[in-house]
């Protein structure tokens, strides 16, 4: 039987370039509290997980139907939070370098990884900048951190960059197979859209150790 | 501008093998009755839509990790609605036998289809028989219409059986890649979890001709 830890905890697997993981990633952290759920931020390349799907590009790519559908959605689900939204000139873009960042602030529990996150998603979605420029992820650790030089630095360094590999198989031990996914215990939620239906699982979880 | 009639409209394509189809199914007519909202049954066949899109299968058989998924989410979303649910011992079951059905009745304005494709849902997501057996849907017709023997040969006949492929044909035209999807004008909403905002936005309309 699935139980929880004393504090309801839902993994939330994201990726920077992906568009429906921008909407969770500026909502879930208030959606969280409201419902007293602590937010375990785990981010992952989709790229690899696609490839071993059989899919060298995003299912939104390689079927353009989907694409143009997703787009309205994402342009839907954004107006219905009250979330900016532009859509990419690029997509997906590329989006290693400041998820190198992001798996090195998870590693080492940075508190300031959820703000850098929707800074990073702020800069893909809303003002289309190319993510993986080095500037980009510096004005992103702007304030949050003492030296943002030093931290990308840090992060690329060969201690540091296996991480993100590292958070990509643990992803696909899981059976991640999209972004955004929740997982609450074994139990996995897919999609933006299923974001509330994970929080109200962890708190439904009789208390015990998972 | 999109406008709506007076009385908000909705359009709903289904396909009697498609799982989230079911869900949709189900539910529909007594929260379009709640919404004050009109649906227009639409059946139409998935598969030649796959194909087209380069898959010979359900996208949840080829890809096995979003097909187990999709059952243990489909499992949820029934018990949130309060639906009984079996998984199917066949995925995806052949359904054009009972799709030639609903098409005619689609076509003829008949208002059983409602009932009809509510009861061929059942035998396929509930009661695991298998829907590509005239004796079912026979039964599915049941007190529906004076001779179900009589309905099941005029759909087959000559003048009616093209009447499925001119439906699959339209969702073609109107760019539908999967099922359930929602039209209210042109505007698309794909999936089971889209229905309320289909619903919504439908109401939302202000009133002209589309």
């Amino acid at each position: 039987m699935t139980t929880r830890q004393a504090t309801p905890t839902i993994e939330f697997w994201y990726e920077f370039g992906s568009s429906y993981s921008y909407l969770s990633t500026m909502c879930i952290e208030s959606l969280a509290h409201e419902r007293g759920v602590q937010v375990v931020w785990q981010p992952f390349l989709l790229g690899p997980i696609f490839k071993e799907l059989g899919w060298d590009n995003s299912p939104f790519v390689l079927n353009p139907l989907k694409g143009q559908y997703m787009w309205r959605d994402l342009e839907r689900r954004a107006a219905r939070y009250g979330l900016p939204f532009k859509r990419p000139t690029t997509f997906p873009r590329a989006s290693t370098l400041p998820m190198h960042v992001a798996a090195y602030a998870a590693h080492h529990g940075h508190g300031w990884l959820p703000t850098f996150s929707r800074r990073v998603m702020q800069q893909n979605f809303v003002e289309d900048l190319d993510i993986s420029q080095p500037m980009h992820v510096l004005r992103a650790l702007d304030d949050l951190v003492a030296s943002p030089q030093a931290v990308l630095e840090d992060a690329l360094s060969n201690t540091h960059k296996p991480l993100l590999r590292q958070q990509t198989m643990r992803a696909k031990a899981l059976g991640i197979f999209g972004a955004p996914t929740f997982m609450v215990g074994h139990e996995m939620f897919w999609g933006d859209d299923r974001l509330d239906d994970a929080m109200a699982f962890a708190n439904a979880l009789p208390v015990g150790s998972l």
